[in-house]
């Protein structure tokens, strides 16, 4: 298994811009038939509650449940998960846990207020959303990881209830999941997946509460429902497939490096890995260590075809051209492996996690190093974060006007109201007004 | 004209809670051949762009561009509005867009670290977004209140750009909406409007920069556009018919309560008045009230179909009862007229903005009091928070792993890696673990 050939670019050629453009360019397929599928079951969950969810779940599950009971999980099955894992992976979550319950915490919104000259009180209150819906994928793909990272900053943010969905076909389940549901805190726990799960956190059944807000990963009915449902409740994000950028100066062990890349393209497909060096030996050797350290892997196929297809190895004239690069792709994932990487930091624009240096591999990130690993995809790191604790909070703005207060602003609003033609705003806040 | 009749509840019925959700239902229509029409323009500005934002523009506003730079308006042209308008409409402005600008100055986020024993350093980088397209209405519906509300925000976040859009239907444009763009800083101004110049803020085109996120609210054809663009750029809010709750203890003027729900009840036909009080007396005394304030209002037709189609004094034993029917509202403004009020503040779970005390009327929230007046509506304060400056703010993990972190870490990725099958993953972090 080797990759057949993987991108070389040159920043200083004179259609880079353009081969950058094509290397990137990635657009979520909107299929008319999923959405239409999808829509149908909302409509059925919407309308029946949890006689469709057992039949879609009975159908697209190969399940045989009978009634909601049992598509519910105890607490104590949580626990139970918890203590029949081996000890070395119980230990790995409880310190993940730990490090990312630590780091979100100082994500935590407190609410503020201030008092004017004339005994006027401005403010915001802040509050924690009561109940939120995690959805975590089933089967292969089902990762206690992400379990983690949805469930802690709910909790952190102090949400009242945090409902967990995760599919369980042919009634398998991973341990490891339930017991990342246990340490997370995990309140609620169904084994129910698909749209129909996404339609029940969304408008409620006989069992299921509805949620305020729906995070997690899922496939594309998932992600079809949840745009579906987005509005009448709020979502994460729509993720795209994930990538890792690399900025290194040619001094890293290109092992490393490779993996590096390796790790990011192992996920799938659609993977995209790039690295950006002012070193051409250097990205000469990372591509002979790619072909060398992919024979190695149990997903080398998946590997392959990732860097085959979306991966590339960039020339640039410098660490700064490669910030610049870096701030037009506005990567997921960006690896800063060079000397002194902290000078670079005020310059990088746009990123959904920051990697500084050459001992910080992406996948300290994605386990265990304390923030989020949901973070945005596809360019969207230009106006999307990671998610976090501010996720799960929301604002009340606050307005206590003196007396004099309302004097002086009710002349104020009096004259824009009339302005804007609405009477009754302007005679509503000049009432106020002393005469 | 009169009001037909006020619907009144009583919370202590036994079917309360089924007649307030009937009162509260309220769901926007997906009009298949709005998509669709917006589905065409969003395509035909995307592939051809100024040339077909020109052509819609000519059709539906009625005008006679041939180029593109006779949709631009410069800067000197804002400047000259500012200096036509009335001069009380003009200090008025002015004194908005300063408490505006101060509340939202508290509301900046800032970029924060911290080093752990081991010497590994974590934090969050948080940068402005680059670009930011404010819709503005045109015509009838065009508000200057809402050019602050929306664009100051964004400066204060330090977006580098912020390009306003607003149609100008038979060459018609609003002296005030220019002035208060002037004001709050716009710095580029196209008279485009509807789904084409959504399209064009979201696409970009030869004249307009993409942007990276789209705020302000619009018609149908707009909030379908922002809807169908969501996830290639940022939007606010799909923005549902305006709201207020009013809890009163009785001690307020009643008129000055009828015209606080009047000042609702005239922004459109859909918007929603509720007033909740334990003096039944004083529900009277403000309906009779309302019937004899509405008679001298401008908007009265509107008021009047807002009050007997969406209106309703709500009689509760307490004002804590009041608090928790407020809650289940989720109101976009709420008005706590009361004796004492904070006391209450710590009740109140949702809620986009909170005015409290018999001074603070709502309306001085809409233009001058300092708070966003872009809330969430329909429910969603339950997860959504006033426009604010952290919706023009974005945020980077950072992660600097000292040798020393990347060994303890290291272990623990490499553990819940390959419990996730996930080997390139693992090594990755391993080659960072010391031997």
């Amino acid at each position: 298994m080797t990759i057949d050939s993987i991108r070389r670019l040159n920043a200083a050629d004179s259609d880079f811009n353009a081969q950058l453009d094509q290397l990137l360019a990635w657009e979520s397929v909107a299929d008319k038939s999923v959405e239409s599928s999808v829509a149908e079951i909302l409509q059925q969950v919407r309308s029946r509650g949890d006689a469709a969810v057992i039949e879609y779940t009975n159908r697209f599950d190969r399940r045989q449940l009978t009634s909601a009971g049992e598509f519910q999980l105890s607490a104590s099955a949580m626990a139970a998960a918890l203590e029949r894992i081996p000890h070395a992976e119980r230990a790995a979550l409880e310190q993940a846990a730990e490090r990312v319950r630590d780091y979100h915490q100082r994500q935590l919104q407190v609410s503020w207020r201030y008092t004017e000259a004339d005994g006027s009180v401005l403010g915001q209150q802040i509050m924690p959303m009561e109940r939120v819906g995690v959805y975590v994928p089933g089967g292969k793909a089902s990762y206690p990881s992400s379990v983690l990272m949805n469930a802690i900053p709910a909790k952190v943010a102090g949400v009242d209830c945090v409902t967990m969905v995760v599919p369980a076909p042919d009634n398998q389940l991973n341990d490891l999941v339930l017991a990342a549901a246990a340490i997370a805190g995990v309140d609620r726990l169904y084994t129910i997946g698909g749209a129909q799960a996404v339609a029940a956190l969304a408008y409620g059944t006989e069992t299921v509460e509805k949620v305020d807000k729906i995070v997690g990963p899922g496939n594309i009915f998932v992600a079809a429902a949840k745009r579906a449902v987005f509005g009448r409740v709020a979502i994460d994000m729509i993720a795209g497939p994930s990538e890792i950028l690399v900025i290194c100066d040619g001094k890293t062990d290109p092992d490393w490096i490779a993996m590096d890349l390796l790790s990011q393209a192992e996920h799938d497909q659609q993977a995209q890995s790039i690295l950006l060096s002012p070193d051409a030996a250097f990205l000469d050797k990372v591509e002979v260590s790619l072909q060398r350290q992919l024979a190695e892997l149990p997903r080398r196929e998946i590997a392959a075809r990732s860097l085959a297809d979306r991966g590339a190895l960039i020339q640039v004239a410098s660490v700064e051209e490669a910030i610049a690069v870096s701030n037009r792709i506005a990567p997921e994932h960006l690896e800063v492996s060079v000397e002194d990487p902290e000078k670079y930091l005020p310059q990088i624009r746009h990123a959904g996690a920051i990697f500084l240096g050459r001992h910080t591999a992406e996948a300290l990130g994605d386990y265990c190093a304390g923030p989020n690993h949901v973070l945005p995809t596809s360019g969207t790191a230009r106006f999307s974060s990671p998610l976090g604790v501010y996720d799960f909070q929301k604002r009340s703005s606050v307005i206590f006007c003196s007396p004099q207060g309302a004097d002086t602003l009710g002349r104020v609003a009096g004259t824009l109201a009339r302005g804007e033609g609405l009477e009754a705003h302007a005679r509503s806040a000049e009432y106020r007004v002393k005469d």
